[in-house]
């Protein structure tokens, strides 16, 4: 029986290992899903969990339960180390296992283009413990500055500094603002948190790149209303624990930075003995395989591929569409049918800016407000694997709507973080 | 205005600071508020944590959140290093805080008897990151076993010592079983789980030593039912990562050994200068209150006190009791009128065995089976701290009693445990 490993759990390789998993006993390839965490994370909801609106567990859901039922697929908690390629095999972190094709499916960590200083003291949002770092940092921010006698410090602490106007900065800092102005506010009653300032800092000339213009305007008042201090062509440059300079040589006294201004591919892809493209990401042919490894298929944010003359967006909708691509091209492959060219139909994009305030647009329409909040959250309750997340989902999200609360608001460290 | 300081936000901590807390703007006293987490740990469903059904969030309450709208309350966030009783002066981990009276309800720490060899590899479950640790352990143990070769070794990496037949042992042991047997084993189709183990040993003749004969026969015989196997009259005295060596020579290959077989009182009663009562706890007079200091009073797991010639159990009832208590005494202090001394009136106890299974006493009667699961469930519900989290821990049980499922089983470590 020939075997499929695929790598990664997230919204790609997920999607490919569904599709390749059956519940016949007589399935006529074994499947083996890897990845070094036993969930599959919604990242989507990162930066909910980083601000105190849903609980960790909401958004990640065990990986095996997935797969109750299917004959021909297994999962192995481990990590990738090298893919060599010449003898098809994976060395991981629980020893070496052999395949016959294999699916990268790793995604994408987060790229600070070089930039030590920042690197060092920028939080990012790839993953749960990132989430939980952030959350209890943001927290600890306001304990500390409550029982801080320097005014100046104590603005400092409560002065958040957000990098990238993309869908996860403009979410992020609306989803702060009304942590703060609306929870924290009330938790911490002697602290002018009116002070508080969140500042998002975006190099381009707009906020959310690929929207219609009118929606990026709705997203920079509505920012701009729910006192989020925009600031577009701008950038970082350098940050120290308490400092952010920007380009234009601004320094801001602020001891938070969040950066969302971009993702390069996972590591695997340098293992993979190919010249990569720009973000370390693998060239693919238009069936997602590569050309001299064509038992290897890529997909999601790891994967390299052009239509239309521009490079497919490091987004889930690509990996997922990837994800049932590739189990679909595997099945031709063994049963000798020539492939079909991969083709990404794009269905659009949203973004939340805060309580009833979301942007939407699709091909055929856009839409902003209440009912794009109203679709936007339908669709990511959909979209949330699993009845029981959904209705915890949905439980939360209520109640933080009908109450203004945020009940998740914990400091929840392991004794070695403290 | 004098300062009340309480330390701890346990049951005990919880409830003197809630009585101490005023809406009025002539609040006569100033109460601040001491722990070195933000929150509230729900402690007796953290066995629940532990075993994957409920979320860490669903136990645990931001303090801050308890205290909206009251004018005379602070929340410091802070550990207490040491008691200056001399100076009425407090050290902690963020500088030096006078007080006028101090109600000191640190709680308790596992207790190992100086069983060094044990302490190093026992778990314990004293805090949710305890219950984190535990959870992330009892998972990855089956994840090894699933890729593991050696038969022997695979059987002690699914076998489970849990030392202690109180509460804690005994819910322990039934949710521990419901999650192998009902859960993990659908997750690992390719596992013996059928061979896995749970040894349960208890020094004493019986389970559940305050409660009626019939209850502990009934707790005793259901868990056998589940599988659990009780070993009474028997205790451990080594332990090393692979195995436990019991009282009686057995040798048991087992990769997790679980302690709940004592607490003893937080170390800031070391800093009194008294001599401690067994278990390091303080002894206090008949108003909660140190003879030579009586401007500290001593609550909870932390305070030694005797009614009807025997010492007061290291149960939540006593602490939040005490906690009542203190807040009435302080006041009558102030306004000159005598103290009136601590009764604590014993309400009766219950555990949970398993789903649908439980006991429960009090003076008048006693119950097991359906219905006292059905008064568990209720009295932990009414207990939970706020609104949401009743709800969402309501959907978690729900959810798990209807389909069996345990939803929440997340691997989920900071980078630096890995």
């Amino acid at each position: 029986m020939k075997r499929v490993i695929v790598v990664g759990a997230g919204f790609g390789g997920l999607d490919a290992a569904r599709h390749l998993a059956s519940r016949a006993d007589d399935a006529e390839l074994e499947v083996v899903l890897m990845d070094k965490h036993n969930y599959h994370t919604f990242m989507p909801l990162l930066y909910q969990v980083a601000t105190s609106m849903l609980n960790v567990e909401s958004i990640a859901f065990p990986v095996r339960a997935l797969f109750h039922g299917k004959r021909n697929i297994r999962f192995l908690l481990a990590e990738v180390q090298r893919v060599d390629a010449a003898n098809r095999k994976l060395e991981t972190s629980v020893g070496t296992v052999e395949y016959d094709y294999l699916v990268l499916a790793g995604g994408s960590v987060t790229n600070f283009f070089g930039m030590d200083s920042v690197a060092k003291v920028a939080f990012e949002l790839k993953n749960l413990h990132d989430a939980t770092r952030l959350r209890n940092h943001i927290l600890e921010s306001f304990e500390k500055a409550s029982r801080c006698d320097d005014p100046q410090e104590q603005k400092a602490l409560m002065t958040f500094v957000i990098v990238g106007g993309g869908p996860t900065g403009v979410e992020f800092s609306g989803a702060l603002s009304e942590l703060i102005h609306h929870v924290l506010a009330k938790d911490f009653p002697q602290l002018p948190v009116q002070d508080s300032r969140i500042i998002l800092v975006e190099a381009g000339d707009h906020l959310l790149t690929p929207f219609p213009k009118p929606l990026q305007q709705y997203a920079l008042q509505h920012l701009k209303n729910m006192r989020v201090d925009v600031r577009l062509g701008n950038a970082v440059k350098e940050a120290t624990p308490t400092k952010v300079l920007l380009k234009d040589d601004t320094e801001i006294q602020s001891c938070t930075l969040f950066w969302a201004a971009g993702v390069k591919a996972a590591g695997i892809g340098e293992t993979l003995n190919v010249e990569l493209q720009r973000g370390g990401r693998v060239p693919v042919t238009s069936d997602l395989s590569m050309k001299n490894y064509p038992d290897i298929f890529v997909i999601g944010d790891m994967m390299y591929l052009e239509q239309d003359g521009k490079p497919l967006p490091m987004v889930a909708p690509v990996a997922m569409q990837g994800g049932e691509y590739v189990a679909a091209a595997i099945a031709r492959r063994e049963s000798g049918k020539p492939a079909k060219p991969f083709h990404y139909t794009d269905k659009g994009s949203m973004a939340v800016i805060g309580r009833n305030a979301a942007v939407a647009f699709t091909k055929s329409f856009k839409m902003k407000g209440f009912l794009a909040w109203i679709a936007w959250l339908g669709l990511h309750l959909y979209y949330l694997v699993g009845f029981r997340n959904r209705a915890i989902t949905l439980v939360n999200w209520a109640f933080d709507y009908i109450f203004f609360s945020r009940q998740v608001r914990l400091i929840n460290k392991a004794p070695k973080d403290e």
